[in-house]
């Protein structure tokens, strides 16, 4: 069993009074820029500054109200967190939220604002699972991962719903890809949606393992990537490894120079924050390793979370 | 006579296809923050990044054929002159910018970029009026005051003509004040279209001079004003003031630490980039020395021109 279009359309149905229907920008600058019509699906402007919002609501929404009682937990210091905190928050029930304790201060503060209950661990793979299944058993609080989650990836897809509903003569669609929840929603939408899109993803030439993934077949996790596109560091899934190699046209890897150029042409030119993620799915039209020139690409913009006390243009 | 709601739906006609209509966007921590519902008219997100296209735009498609090929002229150091070159070079006629030597390089790269013809002088305001004389003596071009002109008030209103269109229970629109442009077209919009509306206007205190003068009764000249609100710096106008002085509730003074907390606010939480003279407007609502609470504000968000090497919030 795998996400369905009716899942994203049952998902879209759900969060739509909780969630912002994100405004589609172009910018003529842009365009000329890369040779092409591109759509921004500005995710950075969704509550919390992310398209972790759709997926987080979708899955607290999907809940009993029996399930709701006892909260959701994860573990995450990125953008989920905070969508999950909001989402549960909007509910009324609580969110245990397992941080490393090397988080930003800038993500901590984020999720305790929006009402998340933290445990810190320490910052591995092993402390962060092992607290979490410690909440879930105290609590009886459902686990909500980040994208290895039907819930989740139906949320995801209804982004890339909205695109097609707002701009319906796409000829592609760029998402980043980290763990690949975003990345299955919104191929699963766009594809049965539209018979012949293309879906094209973006990873950072710096953690390329879902591009490596494809290549070989079978997942290979991400080891220790460094990238400035923090977002996209962790491996795919066994949801979403599959959906991924079956629909997916193929992965683009975007240099980390690619990436700060495009982040701040962005912000300079079409006035969004958009965090370095997101600048990785726009980093594939800019770079030009595939020839994308005149065609109707829409680009999940996917957040818009960044330290301004450290921009990356600055020494 | 003086400009009318006709005007400005007219002015509307004519930009349509050349001006974005920008989104309103909405965000619930700024709601609590300032205690009243805030939408945002994001004209950061029009073309050029301010407001200013919508005024230069309708200036530029007012003209006769053959006034338009004699082309347009301004003086200006900021967005009025990009939104002026991008106005001409779309109805491929000549932009004459005349520009202070000592304007940043961001703003004279950005006029050459959309083809303005720029020759520079002194910065005074003496040197760039008799500069600006020579080249329209020169080339028969038709001036095109950046806020003192009707055609340019009257397209400055369509924003908040939009606004409304969009939210039309609005109780009050605020939006910065300079040489009264926007302040004007929109006092104009809005009182016209929906009886009982407040306008109020946001202004630097330490380029307080609209403020001034709408208690002395007259035109008080801004001298030598030192704000971070590089869009406020200018005088009301002869079309201008007396518009304000009729219309507009009152001029509320931010302080330039308010406008910097408010516009890193913006940034950080609705993740789009404001201009200082943007953060003046949502400033009146920051600084609460007035009472709004539990009000639907409308906000002209009028631009997001920064440098983004040199952020105030960073030493």
């Amino acid at each position: 069993m795998t996400t369905t279009l009716n899942d994203i359309r049952q998902a879209a149905e759900r969060i739509k009074s909780y969630a912002h229907r994100t405004p589609i920008l172009t910018n003529q600058s842009l365009n000329e820029k890369v040779d092409a019509q591109v759509f921004l699906k500005c995710e950075n402007l969704q509550k919390v500054g992310a398209f972790k919002f759709r997926g987080a609501c979708n899955a607290v929404y999907s809940l009993t109200d029996e399930e709701a009682a006892r909260g959701v937990c994860t573990h995450s210091s990125g953008n989920h967190a905070q969508a999950l905190a909001l989402a549960a928050k909007m509910r009324g029930i609580p969110a245990y939220i397992v941080m490393p304790n090397n988080a930003p201060s800038v993500k901590k503060n984020a999720v305790a604002g929006y009402g998340g209950q933290i445990t810190f661990c320490e910052p591995t793979l092993e402390a962060r699972e092992s607290t979490l299944e410690r909440i879930r058993l105290e609590t009886g609080a459902t686990v909500v991962h980040p994208y290895n989650d039907e819930r989740v990836i139906a949320g995801q897809g209804t982004a890339a719903l909205e695109l097609l509903e707002d701009v319906p003569d796409l000829d592609v669609i760029i998402a980043p890809v980290g763990g690949g929840g975003l990345l299955s929603g919104t191929v699963i939408a766009a594809t049965e949606l539209k018979k012949g899109i293309r879906v094209i993803a973006g990873e950072p030439e710096m953690a390329d393992d879902a591009f490596r993934s494809m290549q070989a077949g079978k997942i290979i996790p991400s080891v220790n990537p460094k990238t400035i596109a923090d977002g996209l560091l962790t491996s795919l899934g066994s949801l979403t490894f599959p959906i991924v190699q079956q629909r997916v046209e193929q992965i683009v890897t975007v240099s980390e120079a690619g990436i700060i150029e495009t982040m701040k042409y962005v912000w300079e030119r079409a006035k969004i924050i958009i965090e370095p993620s997101s600048a990785v799915a726009i980093g594939v039209l800019w770079e030009k390793k595939i020839d994308l020139r005149g065609l109707k690409v829409g680009v999940i913009i996917s957040g818009g979370n960044v330290d301004l006390e450290k921009l990356p243009w600055q020494s």
